[in-house]
């Protein structure tokens, strides 16, 4: 065996063989295929493709590349989420203690953003004190007594993607769907949940672009999950604008706190309630009513105690930032396009992103909307306030904005997507 | 300009811009660009390919890259050869000094076998003596003395090729043909000569399995030497089977001296002066007359200064391997066949070509026909006789050979290939 081959294999439009994969895998995470073989072999793939057979393969191969989780000892169901990232993407915060609040538990291992998204880890560390790394013994401890716990994933989860995906984030080959599959999967396959609920994103602020693609990576990943015996389901989700009214890392809380409270912007509660019933469907507790977990508070409660207990004060004051620039609208009518894209891109040039994995973020900055497609807006209000503390940041994160929405005449018949567009299982 | 945007460009079937290119091959040979960024792009080329604009200015940025050889100061036209490379591919050595004898200088930059096909300096170098590496101001002395010289290239010449076929080497990237003109010309320009005669093999035994790829690789060279003002032509010529009688480096060596007096196979003949012909048109020596200068013995006069002006002895004795196998047929009729793969293969298990870069090569090893397409054999009779220094190989050099010929009943009618097939201009 030796990486020539495989290579060729992939190259040529062949199938590889389980032997290949395997060794490929365990080689490249040993350091035996060097990073200029693995990144050949990962543009073979994007551009030739792999068939399910050798996905599948190539997933439980990263798997075994590190350990495997167990949460067979905790009381209770456990009942995952992962979303494909998109614009204002703030639903883990409060969904977690919501389902935690319905009887399951939720072992919500996160990452931090890069490029226009955002990351889970990012928003939350906005709050004063709050610590992103757990041990496996803490993270545990905290989920025991919570019933939920969003943290860092640990170093020993599939170290092959770990390596594999820094590689493809330098050499152009991020975009292939057997890749992004196999990464997605492998991580929450080895992190043992039992149910898994996955938010596909699909428009101009998603990595899926079209929902034909959104759908393929959707049921690719429901059936890795499926024959690996995690109970899986997959929502296709809206991402052609931001999710809410906030883009940012402190603002994105603050929203996330209303709808504990009761509140919020309607789609966030709309899709925290889908993908919940989702989530606690899938771990067979059936009854659960998420709305009244809502309303009555209890799933406030578990947020309160889960933040508490990784250290963070679930009543500080979130920091805001020092400068704000209001966008107000050129003309009245009725709003029928923001787009996704270009509020991330915003948000990111204002201080909420990063740009390469070793850069802080802005606790503050982003973008706050004051109205959302199908909204009906007069001339010279405002249409969306920018946030940064670096205000020199201003023009560049304006020059983003002057194509990012459309105002139609007073009037005009307007639907916005549903959040929520297809359902795959 | 950044690596992952040029990546992406070929990657989604882009065309790369003049500045993209100049910039991402000095990028990678300054370091900047990494080895898996450039083995990405390679295999997006591979797969994407590249037009003729795009290969063009690969090829000048690849020149750039390093010095420029220059030959005006030279009172003859400059006219070189290059093969693609096939088994038995021993042209250089009598054509080098015959189209000197003839009135050109021949400025033969060579390299080393790797794999199946066998490397003119590794030949050569089974002259005791003999010295491959010179500096630049001796390789212009004995070209200036003798009329030819056949060398190794120096590192100054286009190392962004040195590093990128390196590079191609061990990701499974050398099969692309934008690739495989570029690296070839790159050198050949950079070298500085006037004329240039492309020896394009097509067959089981060489880089070009068929003739639409052959032809589609000589008429990317042709138009790249002559946009650089090159006088450049191609023959594709045929390597289905093995060039003479012999696949090794001292058995070689002895068949290019049997030419130079005069003699030698007939396809082997053929060959050198349909070559020489060609580069002595291309520099303007019409009235030359190559089949005068092999049989009056000035090609001959040639070999012996260029050998001795590079230490070598023209009169000692060849290295000898010191065990013989006989491979003998075992029918009675017409030899229809004799793979040149097959037998590139077993010269190379013998000891006569090498895995690695860095690993020797036995002087007196490789494969002696008895026979070849087109000649009656006898029941018993032999048909190669294998030679190495290390005689536990056989057996290893043996198992390429059973399906390396097909033995037709006597009286079939057959006619072998001719040796030049097409001449693209």
């Amino acid at each position: 065996m030796d990486a020539i081959s495989v290579i060729r294999t992939k190259r040529d439009r062949g199938e590889l063989t389980p032997e290949q994969i395997d060794w490929v895998i365990d080689a490249y995470t040993r350091g035996e295929v060097a990073d200029e073989q693995m990144s050949a072999l990962a543009m073979a793939i994007l551009l030739n493709g792999m068939n399910r057979t050798e996905i599948a393969r190539w997933t439980a191969a990263m798997i075994a590349s590190g350990e495997r989780m167990n949460f067979d000892a905790l009381s209770r169901p456990t009942t995952d989420k992962h979303s494909t990232g998109g614009v204002g993407d703030k639903i883990t915060l409060p969904l977690a203690p919501l389902v935690a609040a319905c009887g399951a538990a939720v072992p919500q291992l996160s990452g931090r953003g890069l490029g226009h998204t955002g990351g889970t880890l990012d928003k939350l560390e906005s709050i004063p004190g709050w610590r992103a790394h757990l041990s496996n013994e803490e993270m545990l401890n905290v989920l025991d007594t919570t019933g939920a716990v969003i943290c860092a994933a640990g170093d020993g989860l599939a170290p092959a993607d770990k390596k594999l995906y820094a590689l493809r984030d330098v050499t152009g080959t991020v975009e292939a769907i057997p890749l992004i599959a196999s990464s997605i999967m492998s991580k929450k396959i080895a992190e043992g949940t039992g149910a898994l609920v996955l938010d596909v994103k699909v428009g101009s602020g998603a990595f899926m672009k079209t929902i034909e693609d959104a759908r393929e990576l959707a049921s690719t990943m429901v059936a890795l999950g499926t024959d690996s015996g995690v109970r899986t389901v997959a929502l296709l989700t809206d991402m052609s604008t931001p999710l809410g009214l906030t883009a940012g890392n402190a603002l994105e809380v603050r929203e996330s706190v209303e709808v504990l409270a009761g509140g919020g912007p309607q789609d966030v509660v709309d899709l925290t309630i889908a993908l919940a019933r989702e989530m606690l469907d899938a771990a067979g507790l059936k009854d659960a009513d998420p709305e009244k977990a809502l309303s009555d508070g209890s799933a406030m409660d578990v947020w309160r105690r889960m933040i508490s207990a990784q250290g963070g004060d679930p009543d500080a004051t979130l920091p805001t930032a020092r400068e704000q620039h209001v966008v107000t609208a050129p003309a009245s009518g009725v709003l029928t396009r923001l787009d996704a894209y270009d509020v991330g891109v915003a948000a990111w040039r204002l201080g909420a992103g990063r740009a390469r994995k070793e850069d802080p973020v802005q606790a503050g900055a982003g973008v706050e909307l004051h109205a959302k497609p199908g909204d009906t807006v007069t001339e010279g209000q405002p249409l969306m306030t920018l946030h940064t503390d670096t205000p020199e940041k201003f023009d560049y994160a304006l020059k983003a904005l002057p194509e990012s929405y459309d105002i139609a005449p007073a009037g005009t018949s307007f639907s916005p997507l549903p959040v929520v567009r297809e359902r795959i299982a």
